[in-house]
């Protein structure tokens, strides 16, 4: 066991703490939504607690636990849903929230500290007549670093893909656990090895992000007598490169009552679209949503609801945040994510839905892959213990159904393809020999050198 | 014949012409590029022109015309390709060109009148923070109207279609040949049917163009040893999510020599990929770039080229504009115009470009139709006669290539499908049922009454 008071010592002017209630509360993120997840990880919790205000203090922190062989696990707003910032092994949880700070904005693309709270970098590019890109549903909360550390995917995905998309993600510094640590800069493809590795190769500590010119928003809610018609709009508005937009879900009826502020205006067993929709393209969506049956029954100004917090912006039902509006109300459930395949995406869509209607209620979310689109979803399944849930998986893979499990903790099991790719692991093995960055989330890794 | 004396007494305090010179000027287009279009359109005129202020002129010239069963072909640039605006029958040539005023723009949509140059209302519009989505390469000279009623691809097409995607045009308001003629308002689907029917079914006055938030854009050249990388790089471009991009055309290497402003920076023999790509972009363009062996030869800033007289931005090489680069050295040259296939695109490029290498230099664009990504062509083709070129058009269309033939007069026969719509057509006979628009351009139209 290493000793804490002495790193402590060594840290002097850094903001630390040892306070259990805190080190309990910094040591968690959302992987509750999965039973299995909440068995590993309940009680779980780093040893010490260092908030550094900039990269100098995180090279003095990551140098002292290396010296002292303490493993430190990097997090930002904790909005995670796989234990991503969960430390495994005690040691150091390294809350990056206090450098939060826009750096520069050239060209359309914002270099920005790690720590910084999306919506309120997508404000600060909005007053400049920029947007966001990409970001999760946990917008209000969650960290740029957080994003590109542990998620990727999300609102705005229908148009630009996600994070891991070439130019997406354009360049990073990331502080180091080699003898000295040191900061990184990488740029361009040569950033593939930060992206997405739950903090295992290094700590983000700026990040450049690419923007799109800013515009306004409309939540739009369309509902359907049925699914699958609703599923046809979204993919058909998917494919409607006139139609502006930078989110399409789709909800089956058992989904909406769960979604307070809406609820009410969709019809009892409707299913349900969820859009934003750049205003000027009103009436083609209109046009669209006439053309498959759909009927409009709520809409607002998108931007206005994500500032004003007594309202819902209609992106915190989406993507995870379906799981949670139904969790709020029946701790019961769970989920799962899926890609479905580009071709023929609404036959395997309705081959499980139609199999597991009772206890897999379903949601997809139209995406873009490497220029293809398809729907990934995020169903919420009633719980009958991991035996049936691996049932439902094998079943949802034999249709051709892709599945990323969010019910386990390392990046290759959570994976489409059950690996990490070798740029990763290398890079992994070049600044965190001894393996002391967030250990026991990538599974591939072996640390070469023991101290 | 009609007593044109009569009919411009009638029309007095309307700017009209019949001045033989400025009737030739008129009453011509780019045609030429086309030997069998030259050989039937030469000498075709108007006997009146006339250009009217405002709607009202308009329909005092419709009505007019149509009392005295007098032919009506509109105008906007004369930069079409297809004879569109060549009076086949005499009677009046309606130079749109004095109604060219933005009304108003609201939520990113403008509504202009239809004789705005495209460089004007791009300008107009980037002064208040948008931009058109879509342009041709003649938008230095081109109006919105002649692009919406004789083109409606090019320019921005690789992000967002082609203006007959749903969403691209949004509405217009269009005079008719009614008795009386009147102004319609036709909204969202409902304003397909005077979508790209070369004025045969109304006068378009004005226009609801949806815009795409401002950004500045680079020109950039891309050199490779051979045709096929560079295409692959092209297609590999069109789907990259995560580089906005506003076109990218590749020529195989006999073009380059060709582009007056760039030709000495691209080495003998090889191929050239032009692209207009977001300056945050550039280091993802760089990477994909390289991945593909290619090398940028040239850059530089395109809406500032745009606004230079004396430069030339990169899309003035791209689209119909790499024929007239080849014409203005050498006149025993043509043109076609084909899309391929959406799955083995490169395939179906090769297999033609291989067989036909002397005498076809091949030239694509890509470019997106129902939100899928494929490439046009609109390859230069040594010019040996009609047969010859009808063999060409033959064996590409045996290789699953369409084909929209650009040696034709009727919308019909230039067509993918051979056939205008059925609502085009059903309109047509509601507001045109005399045929006084622009005769003998819709091949299936026959007049329901006589006068």
């Amino acid at each position: 066991m290493a000793d804490i008071a002495a790193l402590a010592a060594a840290l002097a002017g850094i903001e630390l703490s040892t306070d259990r209630a805190l080190l309990r509360q910094k040591s968690r993120d959302f992987y509750w939504y999965s039973p299995i997840l909440k068995a590993q990880l309940d009680g779980k919790a780093a040893e010490l607690y260092a908030r550094p205000r900039d990269e100098a203090e995180v090279l003095r922190i990551l140098a002292a636990c290396r010296s002292a062989h303490v493993p430190v696990t990097v997090r930002g707003g904790g909005t995670g849903n796989y234990g991503q910032c969960v430390p495994m092994e005690g040691g150091v949880v390294l809350d990056m929230t206090a450098m939060a700070a826009p750096i520069s904005l050239a060209d359309g693309v914002v270099e920005v500290e790690a720590g910084a709270k999306m919506i309120d970098l997508d404000l600060w590019a909005r007053e400049r007549g920029w947007e966001l890109k990409l970001w999760p549903s946990t917008k209000r909360t969650a960290t740029i670093g957080g994003f590109v550390a542990g998620g990727g995917a999300g609102v705005g995905g229908i148009s630009h893909g996600t994070l891991r998309e070439r130019g997406n993600l354009l360049g990073a510094r990331v502080a180091t656990m080699q003898d000295p640590p040191v900061v990184l800069e990488v740029e361009g493809d040569a950033a593939a090895p930060v992206n997405r590795t739950y903090g295992t190769t290094g700590v983000l500590t700026r990040l450049r992000i690419p923007l799109t010119p800013a515009q306004a928003w409309r939540d739009v809610a369309i509902a359907f007598g049925d699914f699958v018609p609703a599923a046809q709009f979204a993919l058909a508005l998917a494919f409607a490169d006139g139609i502006p937009k930078k989110m399409c879900g789709v909800f089956d009826s058992q989904l909406p009552p769960y979604f307070k502020g809406i609820a009410d205006a969709v019809p009892e067993g409707h299913a349900l679209a969820l859009a934003m929709i750049a205003p000027g393209a009103m009436r083609a969506l209109r046009d669209l949503a006439a053309e498959h049956g759909g009927r409009i029954v709520a809409e607002q100004d998108a931007v206005a609801a994500e500032r004003d917090p007594e309202a819902t912006p209609f992106y915190e039902y989406c993507w995870n945040h379906t799981t949670l509006q139904v969790l709020k109300k029946d701790r019961g459930v769970s989920y799962l994510q899926c890609r479905f395949p580009f071709e023929d995406t609404l036959k395997a869509v309705e081959a499980v839905r139609m199999r597991f209607r009772e206890e897999v209620w379903m949601h997809t979310e139209c995406v873009r892959f490497g220029g293809r689109i398809t729907m990934s979803a995020l169903p919420v399944i009633r719980w009958h213990g991991a035996e049936r849930l691996a049932a439902i998986m094998a079943a949802f893979e034999a249709e051709g159904i892709g599945i990323a499990n969010p019910h386990v903790l390392t990046i290759e099991e959570g994976s489409n393809y059950r690996r990490v790719p070798g740029d990763q692991l290398g890079f992994k093995r070049r600044v965190d020999p001894l393996g002391l960055l967030n250990p026991g989330k990538m599974r591939d890794f072996i640390p070469l050198e023991t101290a």
